[in-house]
């Protein structure tokens, strides 16, 4: 343990001994009676094999009394010197649990437990082969008949989906699916992921032709293999898809491009999936134990029933099916929708000389690019923040350090800076017409991100195009009337037009599963994503988590990773652990496993 | 600078100082005042822009006096806190000269300098966009008939070596030409890297099949992108190659696969090359202003004339054309000599089931894997020395700051070491019959490979096989006369032969100038390599550095780069930096261009 020569840290060294004392003699009430009454234990996969926030004393007493006994927390020590400000102090450990190492972070108040994170990083026996532990490679000395590492690929390659079975199979092969699959190659479980482009990175090349990552390059690091230190701080797409490909490769992944899903039934006679694949024309039955949808943060695209839709003469396409704006030069264009999808669209539009109009049905929340690194993601993901010692693994724990419940309050201080700084924009948007919010209390992006997943706009230039009337815009209405060459707003205003994008949204992730398993299981697993937070899009009651993401579903075996890059990373971690221990028949009794109130 | 608190650092920061003053007042006499005379000043470009070791008080006093003035030198700070062991200070020290950064490492016996090493790390007004000088990616704001990066991309590819002209072209894409074009890239300064291969990485994947690199992985990072913490120890060629492949794509260099070098000159007039290649079947002329050869450590195969050579009826080739031991089970081989490619070849065709015979004309060194890693490298190049704080970049500064005069009393103790721990080994290779050496002064492998570039096996498991006989040995003797279907030695012993290898090694490697450009330019560069230590195959006077390696030539504007891994890496830096100030006209006054003694 650090020796405790600080204030702070004399502080959390005390406060950890006696919890670890606590737990070690299975004393629950002297354990909850160092937290506050207004605390949260935030646990990922350590003690719970899930993951799950308790709030408040009596959730934190319940799951000791449930887990105490089997999980065997010990060895737990203070990693560095704690640090004091505003009255909290912030102290990072590490402890042990029967089967498992992690890493935890703890927030005093009044030398009472405010939050406590306890992360999983690894299951004892089965270590990552780094650093002492990497493998040798030559194999010295000289045998007979023996294969080298590519021709040991290259029979992996054939075996695997074939003569052998996977243990994970991963549906979608972007970053999510990516991610994943590094971590569990590193765990040595076989896993295919499934990928129905030609390329890995081909997601991100084909998306329109401006598209740069819309989050700094701290915050977008894989698993394993930081991006290079001049790598841009906002990448491009086709640079992005070209280092998942490249990563792809050198991580061995098992990734079968040009793959279809066709369908997938859990076969319950022999406690496995069986799914229906279309590889490179040829079909393919896979036979894993674990299935996981790696999709994105969404499902299907949302589109509007209109009336008239169906005899419009000019082309009519859902967002994600734009094929970029190069043949709509001089064209009269319409972009139903206002969140970060419509505004891109319609930026590439104007640049390529359309004439183009923005529907802005309901307030978006508009989040300048600059001022939401700065002020948003600089403490954790930055130039700065790596010179202060926190790099992305350090920023990831603390992010994931703060409960749900009360993250808000962390965000709202951001967003009320945010307002003030960019008045100036926001203004002259207004002005435009355009109708602006912050999130119902005024969270701004991240919990709109977290809660439903849309309802903002990271300006990188659009908004200047909308205030300045470079981009015509019509809010506060809807398309009422698709007309042959025009639409009909809600407003009686006739708009003419040559294109009609409706960039509005997609449906939850769960929407998938209902095509390829079956409406029933998709209803049963629920909707994903979501905090329910009983705002827009998120209705209650209250979660804690995020809806059926990197943890056990309410079907056995199914799970679902996605996110951004952040959360692609960091997740990937843990769910990658529970599908080893799994694997190795470790028991992993799931504590308090999410109901499912919403079927989408 | 660090606030001197030991007693070591103290003594670091008092020579540093006052060595700071006396050049700040141009005092000469008080700066050489402080070295030892039987002292070294080490300069990588940064005050003789050149490589070069200055050994004695007379010629640290030359080269000041020759560069100080011009040089500038200023804001020494020591860096860290200095270390004593055996009567001797090491410290760490960061420098400026009037047109650079730099960073020295110093080692003090008594208070005075014995060796000082200077190295220049980059140029004022030309750094890296790195860290907090990252370029942003995203042109945020929208621009009618941007270009993104993916178009700029392949206008520059369409473009570089067509209608614009590259200011370098690295003939060799191996890890040299791979490592210096990353380098190069990262400054600005356009280059195209010539390769004959389809595929970066193809010159390791085309190898034998049993190849790992002979070197552990700590030793052999690439410039700005390590390998992750799960690399093998000794990486399998294939893989080697894929991360080349992948390296030379995520670093965006101009790799023209497929392409040979045909002719080349420099034109007076234009005061540019002129470097006719075959790319792709087509003619394309380039015309650099710098020319850089980066082919390996070593030139064109050596292959002796023996007599009746061309009546033999099997397969006879150079080692470099051998295709490997399938063909060969069953059949009798012969193969000629006994360093690493002979012991590497001979293994595998007995893998294969061939009956081989290895002919040992004169003593060779085996050094074992494990020991020379544990003995040699570990100090510098491992993960314990990565825990001691010493990861590659610091284990590259330690390596470069040890004079080649007094290296070999660096090395001499670790054979001792070897020859006990290894002593078996040994003694059953000599029963076999085997000559072993250790250098003439039992240095060891790593001076035989500065001196000579040949001369050693790295045993990853031959010499087992030469020991117990699996590997037929005839040793003192040479191939007096090839037959039709055998060889006969010269103590008149006659060995069947349906193969005959000549594991015979290779010339300098000017000779690939004398077909290029001309047997006069050839001459006129000379010899690569080795220090002229006047042992076996280096023959003096002495030059102190590796003869011309990464440093101006007798030819202006050529240069060569090239050796293992580890010097690729960190050589890199330093002709990068010599071309980067040419390209950009900072004067760059040779000190003491080393004098060409021998030509080939």
């Amino acid at each position: 343990m650090t020796d405790p020569t600080t204030a702070p840290t004399r502080a959390a060294a005390t406060w950890l001994a006696d919890f670890a004392a606590a737990l070690a003699r299975g004393d629950i009430d002297t354990a909850v009676s160092l937290f506050e009454a207004d605390s949260y234990w935030r646990d990922l996969v350590a003690f719970t094999w899930n993951i799950r926030t308790q709030e408040g004393a009596d959730a934190i007493r319940a799951m000791l009394q449930a887990r105490l006994a089997d999980t065997q927390p010990a060895a737990f020590a203070l990693e560095g010197e704690a640090t004091e400000a505003d009255g909290v102090v912030d102290a990072w450990f590490s402890f042990e649990t029967r089967v498992a190492r992690g890493r935890g972070h703890l927030r005093l108040r009044g030398g009472k437990a405010w939050t406590l994170l306890t992360t999983m990083t690894e299951l004892k026996g089965f270590e990552e082969k780094t650093g002492d532990n990497r493998i040798k490679g030559a194999e010295h000395g000289v045998h007979k008949g023996r294969k080298n590492w590519l021709e040991k690929r290259r029979d992996e390659e054939a075996a695997l989906g074939y003569t052998e079975q996977p243990e994970v199979v991963v549906i979608g092969g972007g970053q999510g699916g990516i991610a994943l699959g590094a971590r569990l190659r590193r765990l040595g479980v076989p896993t295919i992921i499934v990928e129905r482009n030609a390329k890995a990175g081909d997601s991100w090349r084909k998306r329109y032709k401006s598209l740069c990552l819309h989050d700094p390059v701290w915050y977008d690091h894989l698993p394993y293999m930081p991006f290079p230190d001049d790598w841009p701080v906002f990448a491009p797409k086709d640079k992005i898809g070209d280092w998942l490909e490249m990563y792809t490769k050198i991580m061995e992944l098992n990734y079968w491009s040009s793959t279809n899903a066709k369908k997938a039934r859990f076969d319950e006679a022999t406690q496995r999936w069986e799914v229906t694949l279309e590889r490179e024309g040829k079909q393919v039955v896979l036979r894993p134990k674990q299935l996981v949808f790696a999709l994105g943060v969404s499902g299907y695209p949302n589109v509007p029933k209109i009336a008239g839709a169906e005899n419009f003469k000019g082309d009519q396409h859902h967002s994600s099916q734009h094929p970029g704006p190069e043949a709509y030069a001089g064209r009269k264009c319409v972009v139903l929708g206002s969140n970060n999808s419509a505004h891109d669209i319609c930026a590439a539009l104007w640049e390529h000389g359309a004439d183009v109009t923005m529907i802005q049905r309901s307030s978006t929340h508009i989040a300048p690019s600059q001022s939401l690194m700065e002020l948003a993601l600089g403490g954790l993901y930055s130039e700065q923040a790596v010179k202060n010692g926190i790099d992305h693994h350090k920023g990831d724990l603390i992010f994931a350090s703060v409960p749900y419940r009360i993250m808000h309050t962390f965000h709202i201080p951001v967003y009320e800076e945010m307002k003030k700084r960019d008045a100036d924009l926001y203004s002259r948007l207004e002005k435009a017409g355009f109708l602006l919010d912050f999130g119902v209390d005024g969270s701004g992006l991240f919990m709109k991100y977290l809660r439903r997943g849309s309802g903002y706009y990271i300006d990188v230039g659009a908004s200047e195009l909308v205030a300045n009337g470079s981009i015509h815009l019509k809010s506060g209405v809807n398309i009422e009337r698709v007309n042959e060459r025009s639409v009909t707003l809600t407003d009686g205003t006739e708009l003419p037009a040559d294109l009609l994008v409706y960039a509005t949204g997609y449906g939850s992730m769960n929407g998938w599963l209902a095509d390829l398993i079956s409406p029933e299981i998709a209803d049963k697993v629920g909707k994903c994503w979501g905090l329910g937070s009983n705002t827009p899009k998120d209705p209650g009651p209250w979660e804690g988590e995020l809806r059926n993401m990197w943890k056990p579903t309410q079907v056995e075996n199914l799970w679902f990773h996605g996110g951004n890059l952040h959360q692609s990373r960091h997740y990937s971690q843990f769910l990658a652990l529970q599908l080893k221990a799994r694997m190795e028949g470790i028991d992993t009794p799931v504590y308090e496993r999410a109901p499912s109130y919403h079927t989408r």
